[in-house]
């Protein structure tokens, strides 16, 4: 899987990319710019503090790495990945080549934009959005939270838990939580009172983005369901605690979650994650094995991503002070139960249909401790355990003005560690 | 609201259209085809046995009627119906003007197409597909069944209880139902057992399909919440019980539903249904008045549809005999305990965005006793009395060979009633 895209001592004549915490260019993750205050959109790779246009690479590459460029040349990501990751395989192939020779500089230069003079879209048009809810201390804490007699499900160790969430409120890291107004649980049987809520909070997810496509009717077995994730982000699932309190049964969670959902504008490809690639954690003991279409030795080897997932907040005070933001945790994707192929063959063993460009939430990855519980409502105890900031601040829930920042890493021995760039979100009254 | 389009009298000269069912001059409702086996998708207006091609009327239409035909000439009616009703509307009046003007026989005649020789498609691009809850009957019959001892959950009566859906998976009306695995619940604590369906349904919905949009953090106020309307359908939910059962808990239905729902082709516009508004049905004494936010006088007075819809089976047994299709249930849309109009507002309180050609599902619609309901797991109580057809045979789920047709009418005095067209599906193995 490895070959010299993965060389943890390659270089690139953009400067920037070789001391760049998250874009060296071993990573050149896709995603989708335009200038800024343009509406011209089309695909683009990261590489240090630049962003390389694939409109313009399309003349510099050849072959099938220029094909790829064109089809990356879009509003969106699906065509690129419309029949897989071969193509966007070929075009990163192109692009590191591009990117490392000296001798293209001149040429390629031209086709920079300095990332902070663009604006950044989500990457795919999102047919559907699933959220899974794979961190099973994340389902244990707030289980508790909602049924302290029942925190874990019995059906929790065999079914990869998830349900469909809302595609037209996604949006790229950088968009205002507008924060939300609904129905509340009654006190002592009264009405419902009809507020903002109370309790607005995040959740830090990763995104997994699909690839190609099945058939209606058609599932897809385990051992080819790797080849259907087309990278991963990062995913902010903002949710209002109260309005889901009291809304979310018998049928799920709806205007608790459906008001926002922010991605990291970057698809790190799974091409780039090969040398992240790891094996999924033993269950614990006692905990039954998967099924059979659940199961497959080889993504039990090395499904699971070497990745550090970390949570930052910067409330307006911090900020005016001058402060740097406070990490609120941080942790590994590891905490996931089951893997990213898990996911794709059992959404898709009843035959539902994946298509290119579908979002599958990880579900909030949170550690077994405090240090890496990825949600407000976890840290501060269901709202009982106001959490202190440093500057004397505290905070159960999120208030307006409070900044969420998300950053995540590819890390292993050997390997240039890539990044993901940034899912923020500020929260407006 | 009502004008000479719904003047009962009025007569087409499309001479089937005068005494069909469904498709009379005053109904007009919009859907996708092609020529069969063409993949040339365009818009058409369904009169009596035939389909009007609207590419070929937007050369005989004038004005904005002309551009209206025009946006409807595509794979989609998102266009159509992007910034609300009005095309729509305006594209209705200059059809029944074409279709009514015999002088118009000669040139728009050449635009017909047998029905019988086209395919139709699911109309709209579907976005995000929500599903509600709305049959109170049926909440209670189903959570009886799930939750013996809490039926109805405290929130029913307060909140109009809805849940993200699939939409890759929505097909038009003649779809194959391909039974789906799954995991089912285990009995005395054994491993799940992984197997097709055995208890496989269907729901009666009626599709509510959104016009316009609103902006991310714009609540839609209840009294514009109609205008977002563009028109309904038939749904059919098609749930596998024993999937639904194991799967739900905590998060809702997931692969119990998205393995498939099927849609009837035709879009009958809000224009179309004026005649059978009627008033919301009160609610029964002591329910709560809905918070301010989902009421409306003027909502409460028209906000209901006086649409009939039954449902009903055909077995293999009764093809091979050459009996015609049993009628399992029938009744009236009134069974919905929250308006459309309340759907959409509720939907949008909290700032989430509607897009044109969301599909918003009724939720099953069962009427208070066993001839109005409008699933077999509430006709055979949980499976536990099967249900005798003509023929002798029996059922508590759905066998293979079995097709579920479900109809629906629009009935009002002094109207002339008119029709959905048929949501067809037949269950293979």
């Amino acid at each position: 899987m490895l070959d010299h895209t993965h060389d943890a001592q390659a270089t690139s004549w953009v400067e920037s990319a070789n001391r760049h915490a998250d874009f060296p260019v071993q990573n050149l993750p896709l995603g989708i710019f335009s200038p800024k205050g343009e509406k011209d959109l089309r695909g683009g790779v990261a590489i240090g503090d630049k962003i390389l246009c694939l409109r313009g690479a399309a003349s510099v590459l050849s072959g099938k790495a220029a094909e790829a460029a064109k089809l990356a040349d879009a509003a969106s990501l699906n065509a690129l990945f419309a029949e897989g990751n071969a193509m966007a395989d070929t075009l990163r192939l192109g692009l590191f080549e591009l990117l490392t020779d000296a001798n293209k500089a001149d040429i390629a230069g031209r086709m920079l934009f300095a990332a902070d003079e663009c604006d950044l879209f989500v990457p795919f048009h999102v047919g559907d959005y699933t959220d899974f809810y794979t961190g099973i201390e994340h389902a244990k804490n707030i289980g508790a939270l909602f049924r302290p007699d029942n925190p874990l499900l019995p059906n929790y160790k065999y079914v990869p838990i998830g349900y469909h969430g809302r595609s037209s409120s996604i949006r790229a890291s950088g968009a205002d939580v507008i924060r939300p107004s609904g129905q509340t649980r009654p006190v002592d049987g009264e009405t419902p009172p009809f507020q903002p809520s109370a309790r607005l909070d995040y959740e830090m997810e990763m995104a997994i983005w699909t690839s190609g496509s099945n058939d209606l009717g058609k599932p897809v077995p385990i051992a080819e369901a790797g080849s259907h994730i087309a990278g991963l982000s990062i995913l902010n699932d903002w949710s209002a605690r109260d309005l889901q309190a009291w809304e979310y049964q018998p049928l799920g969670p709806f205007l608790a979650k459906n008001f926002l959902s922010t991605v990291s504008p970057w698809i790190v490809t799974s091409a780039a994650l090969a040398p992240f690639r790891t094996a999924q954690p033993d269950r614990p003991e006692g905990d039954p094995k998967p099924l059979d279409y659940l199961w497959d030795d080889t993504d039990q080897k090395s499904g699971a991503y070497a990745i550090s997932m970390e949570v930052l907040l910067s409330t307006a005070k911090m900020r005016e002070a001058g402060m740097e933001p406070h990490r609120l945790s941080k942790g590994p994707m590891t905490a996931m139960y089951w893997t990213a192929a898990q996911l794709v063959a059992h959404h898709t063993v009843n035959g539902c249909n994946l298509q290119p460009g579908d979002l599958l939430g990880t579900g909030t990855l949170s550690g077994p401790d405090a240090s890496s519980f990825g949600s407000l409502i976890e840290l501060s105890g269901g709202g009982k355990n106001p959490i202190e900031l440093p500057n004397g601040e505290t905070r159960t829930f999120l208030e307006n003005g409070d900044e969420i920042i998300m950053r995540a890493h590819g890390e292993a021995q050997g390997a240039r560690t890539i990044g993901f760039g940034e899912c923020r979100g500020r929260v407006v009254g």
